[in-house]
């Protein structure tokens, strides 16, 4: 089974079988990508590409009522995965989303490392910096490069420590980095595939393919 | 006695006899300015401007080797205001600062408002909003307006009232933003100018000019 989260940037595919992941440039995608004439399941945020007739959407498999109007299909997948708890999905954007009992129960939306970086640099030059994601945020900083990296780290970890009661799953290609922080998080950095074949099993939209093609 | 804390945009000036402040422009500053033939203390964190003869520069008032290297002199100044407490200064950054008995005892950069809120932009274009100042914070958040609204104020406050003890003042352009956030705050848009008064007066050096005059 071959599954891919279409972002904005990127084309993130997931075989199943062999859990290997491939990403190729959205500018990049054509005929000749190797997934192009396969069967692949997806989810998109990308309202500018066109899909192959062999590819099936999964949005319409997801209750987008229980969520908010304007929230991205990943983020909603990414919190179908859990009936409990917290999703700290570290991208371009850091997503922090609460479940309770299968419900969402709102979330909010910080920069991601990449985007807070640019954003210091751009107020000053002098706040020009790589985060330090060694640093001791038990005692309050006292150079540049601390006082930002503890600026980008402690004010989000205060808040999502707040919300945790039992689980959280960190995942995006930023969640090593706040790991060490959060060290009760479990890593999935293929959470959003986990949740998607979920979403097929329970549908049974595989076992319903396959009787059509009987 | 006319006092002035120039920046990398604009010269901030602050007549203590009417409390009236004027700001100009670093590029519109020239022989023709109110102030420039005047006598008039500053602090600066402008390394271009060059400054008349009759401009008293406080910084050798001040001890900096309590302070850290790189740190600016105007959020130096800011901190001498306090003994025991924490300075929020809402600017283009804004800075936490915690002092403990006339010790600085450390403080961390976070992004201002507009800076803020064009890191968002910067991510995706669905990100761009106006915040929500008036969001109840004691709920997660439901739509992307107030996700990012809650994303910018809730972990700066989360963080930001670990360290309130005793004392905490607000100042900055955008101070009045944060204080409904912080009840318990005195907001004090002149802090800096009240600082610089009572270095002037600790110093004595109205007195010692007076004295050379004589």
């Amino acid at each position: 089974m071959i599954l891919c989260d279409v972002g904005n940037s990127f084309l993130d595919f997931y075989e199943v079988a062999s859990q290997k992941r491939v990403k190729i440039k959205v500018d990049d995608f054509s005929k000749s990508c190797e997934f192009y004439s396969k069967k692949v399941y997806f989810i998109s945020v990308n309202a500018r590409l066109n899909y192959p007739s062999t590819w099936i959407n999964l949005e319409s498999l997801i209750d987008r009522s229980r969520y908010y109007e304007s929230m991205g299909i990943d983020r909603i997948v990414a919190c179908e995965a859990l009936h409990n708890g917290v999703v700290v999905d570290a991208g371009s954007a850091i997503t922090v989303d609460t479940m309770f009992e299968g419900r969402f129960e709102g979330g909010f939306i910080y920069p991601g490392v990449a985007a807070m970086k640019q954003c210091f640099k751009n107020i000053s030059p002098k706040l020009h910096t790589e985060f330090n994601f060694e640093l001791n945020l038990d005692k309050m900083p006292r150079n540049t490069k601390d006082a930002l990296s503890y600026g980008f780290l402690a004010p989000l970890l205060s808040e999502i420590k707040r919300y945790i009661k039992n689980y959280i799953v960190l995942t995006g290609g930023d969640a090593k980095l706040l790991k060490p922080y959060l060290p009760q998080a479990v890593v999935d950095e293929n959470l959003i595939f986990h949740s998607m074949q979920k979403i097929i099993e329970n549908s049974n939209i595989e076992k319903k393919k396959d009787i059509i093609r009987c």
